[in-house]
C-alpha cells in the first residue's frame, strides 16, 4: 500500500525522492500543486475539504480548552478503521534494541499532560491573493486541548538511540495520494535538539483520542503547525540523514514559486483572535452588537514564544490600542486570553486584534504570500454593525 | 433581543409575521433568501459557513453510533454561553401549571435513550442546479447519537396541556438575524397527534451534550430534519394556533419559488451513503482502489418508515443490484448497514446506492429542486478509480 517508504513498516527510505507519476495516477484523479487564476473562485474540490474538516467556530475562543468536535480538524486521507486493542507502536531504524509497544505497554509508562495550542499551517490560506488551492481556511483552524501520553523522549531513552541518528521520521497509517505521490502521512523531527515536550498522546482532554485526531495514538509537538503532529502514529524510525519524503521536502514549505527549494514549515507564528461581538446575520456571519459598552475577548499564540502584547483597533487599523492580558496561567504552549472595553457607537465598525510574542515577532499587516499558503497570521478583520439606538 | 417574539421568554406570538425590514438590519448585513445565478461559484459567505459547520466525514459511516465530533453540526447563529448550573426550561403557555425545571430536576425524572440518525434539511443543497444560497452542504450532513433525556410528553403531562392548545412552540438561546429577521431559534411541533419519541435530552452517546449540540439541553424529534431539534432548549410554550415564525412559515419549507407558500419540511427523505471505497487523493477526493474484491458498505435511512431496500450500482446506473442489509437492530429510528460485494475491474467507475423504505418512497435519480434546497436525496456518486494492476 505504501508507495513512498521502500520498506512499509519500519524503514522509510530518507533519500526516496518523489516523483509526480510514480504510481501512474491520471492527472485527473491527483494532480500536481497550484495557486488559483486572478478571481478564480473557490471549487467543488475545495469545498468538498471543507464539509469534513472543520475550524473552531469563533466563538468556542471562549472556552480555555476547548471542548470535543469544537477542535479544528484537518485530515489528510481517511481517518484510518483503528483498534486500541491491536494497535502497536514500533520504534526502530538506529535504535540499540527496537520496540514494539502495544497500548497498554504505553499507558502504564509515566505520562506527562500538557495544554498545547495547535493551528493548521494552512490557516488563513483562502484569504491570500492568489489563492494556493488547497483546503480554504480563512482564520478559524486553531484549537487547544489537554494531550496525556509519553515523552517521546521517554521512548528513545529506552530504545538507545545509536550514534549517526539525525531525525525521527514518523508515521501515520492514513494512507492516501496527495500531488501524485501515493504514500502514508510521514513527517520528521530533528534528534539534536529534539524540540521540547514532544509526547506519543493517547488522550486528548482526559478521554481516548476521538478518531479524527487520531485514535488511538498520535504524536503531539507543542509550538508546531499541526502537520508535525503525526495522527495514528505506528512507526518511529530513526534515520542517518533528514527526511526528504512528501509531507517534508515537497509540501509544507514556504516557496515563492514551484522551484523555489524553500523553507520548512515548522513552529506556529504569532496570531490573536476575537470572538465576535453581538450576534451574527445567519448567511452573512456579519455582526450585529446593540450600542452600549461591551468586554471584547479572544486569544493570541506564538509557537515561539509567550505572548508579550495585544494590540486592538476598532477602526480598521486606523488606532491601535493595548489590550489587557490574562495573568500567566502556566500553560506556556497554549493560547492566552486577552479583553479589551470597547464602546461602540452607531455605525460601522472594523475590528482587529495583534500579537506580538517576547521574541518581538508579530503579525503582518498585509498578506506574506506563499505558494502553499502557509503561516498567513495576517490579522483577523471582523465587521460589526452598531444599529442606531 | 429577541424581535420575533412579542415577550421574550414564554410567550412567542402565534400570529406574528416576520416582516423583513423590522430591524432596521441593512441588507448588506442581512440579505434576502436567493438562488444562485446560472454558474455562479460558491461565495465566501458560503465558504464561512463550511469551516465552522461540518458533515459526517464518508469513512465515518462505518460507525453505528457516530463518535462525538464526527457527527453533522450546522449552527445557525452562535453557539450560546450556556452553564447547566443555572440553566432553566420553562413550560407555559396553554397548561394548567406552567414549569420552571433545572436540569437537576430534569435528570430526576425517568429517562430514556434513543437512537436517532439526523439529517440536516438542507442536505445536499450545493448539488442543485440552480443553487439556493445557504449553508452548501454536498451529501455528508448526517450522524447517529444515542440520545438520553426526559419524554416530551412527561412533560406536558406535568404541565397539563389546556383545551385548545394545538401546538408546543420551542424556543433555543441561540440569537441571531436571518433574512432580515432578528429572532431567537424557534420551531413548533403539533400536539395532535404528537410526533413520537420525541426527547428533550441532556446526554448524546452517555455524556453531556457538547457546546455545538445544544449543551445543556435540546429537543430530538426522530424521524425530523434537524431543523425540529431545537439546540439549547430553554423553554416550550403551547399555543392555540399554529406557530407563523421565522424558522416555520418562512424557512424549511418545500417552495418552488418566492411566492409559493410551500408544503413543510418535516421528516427525512430516505437516503443511502456508501464508504467510499480504497483510498483518497487529498485534493480531488477522488478515490483509489486496487482491483480484487471488495465490500461496499454503507447506511440507509428514512424518517417515514424503516428501510425496506438497498441497491447498488457500479456502473453510474447503468444497472442496479440488491445490497444485504444487516439484520434489524431494534432501533427503528436510526440508519441501517447494508454491504454489496463488487469486484472491480481495471478503469473508472462511479457507484451510487439507492434506498426505499417500506412506504415504498425511494430516492429521486434527478434532481428534487425547490427554493431553500431542502431534502435533496438524489443519489450519492462516488467516482473510483482502479489502476491496472
Amino acid at each position: 500500500m505504501d508507495r513512498e517508504a521502500t520498506h512499509r513498516t519500519d524503514a522509510p527510505d530518507p533519500t526516496e525522492a518523489p516523483s509526480p507519476d510514480h504510481t501512474g495516477t491520471p492527472a485527473a484523479v491527483s494532480a500536481p500543486a497550484r495557486v488559483a487564476a486572478d478571481g478564480e473562485p473557490i471549487s467543488y474540490d475545495e469545498l468538498a475539504l471543507t464539509t469534513r474538516n472543520h475550524g473552531l467556530p469563533l466563538e468556542a475562543l471562549r472556552y480555555d480548552v476547548t471542548p470535543p468536535g469544537l477542535h479544528y480538524v484537518l485530515v489528510h486521507y481517511d481517518i484510518p478503521d483503528a483498534h486500541a486493542d491491536d494497535w502497536t507502536l514500533s520504534v526502530g531504524g538506529l535504535v540499540k534494541s527496537p520496540l514494539t509497544l502495544h497500548m497498554a505497554a504505553l499507558r502504564s509508562l509515566p505520562a506527562v499532560t500538557h495544554r498545547v495550542t495547535m493551528e493548521c499551517a494552512g490557516n488563513g490560506r483562502a484569504r491570500l491573493t492568489p489563492r494556493p488551492v488547497s483546503q480554504p481556511w480563512l482564520v478559524e483552524a486553531v484549537g487547544t486541548a489537554e494531550w496525556t501520553g509519553v515523552p517521546l523522549q521517554a521512548l528513545l531513552d529506552a530504545a538507545g538511540v545509536r550514534p549517526g541518528a539525525v531525525e525521527a521520521v514518523f508515521t501515520g497509517a492514513d494512507h492516501g495520494i496527495e500531488r501524485g505521490v501515493e504514500q502514508d502521512y510521514r513527517r520528521s523531527l530533528p534528534l539534536a535538539p529534539l524540540p521540547p515536550d514532544v509526547l506519543v498522546a493517547y488522550a486528548m482532554n482526559g478521554q481516548p483520542l476521538p478518531p479524527q485526531h487520531g485514535y488511538p495514538l498520535r504524536l503531539v509537538v507543542p509550538g508546531w503547525y499541526g502537520m508535525a503532529h503525526v495522527k495514528w502514529l505506528r512507526d518511529i524510525t530513526l534515520v542517518d540523514a533528514p527526511f526528504t519524503g512528501f509531507q517534508q521536502a515537497v509540501a509544507y514549505r514556504f516557496r515563492q514559486d514551484a522551484d523555489d527549494p524553500g523553507e520548512p514549515v515548522t513552529r506556529i507564528l504569532p496570531r490573536a483572535l476575537l470572538v465576535p461581538p453581538g450576534f451574527p446575520d445567519f448567511m452573512s456571519r456579519t455582526r450585529v452588537l446593540r450600542p452600549g459598552p461591551v468586554r471584547v475577548e479572544g486569544r493570541a499564540w506564538s509557537g515561539f514564544a509567550p505572548v508579550a502584547r495585544v494590540e486592538v483597533t476598532t477602526d480598521d487599523g486606523a488606532s491601535w490600542h493595548e489590550a489587557e492580558l490574562a495573568p500567566p496561567d502556566g500553560h506556556s504552549t497554549a493560547w492566552r486570553r486577552w479583553e479589551y472595553a470597547w464602546m461602540p457607537t452607531p455605525g460601522d465598525h472594523v475590528l482587529s486584534a495583534r500579537a506580538t510574542d517576547e521574541h518581538g515577532r508579530t503579525q503582518p499587516l498585509t498578506q506574506p504570500w506563499n505558494r502553499g499558503g502557509f503561516g498567513n497570521n495576517l490579522v483577523q478583520r471582523v465587521p460589526v454593525h452598531c444599529p442606531a439606538g
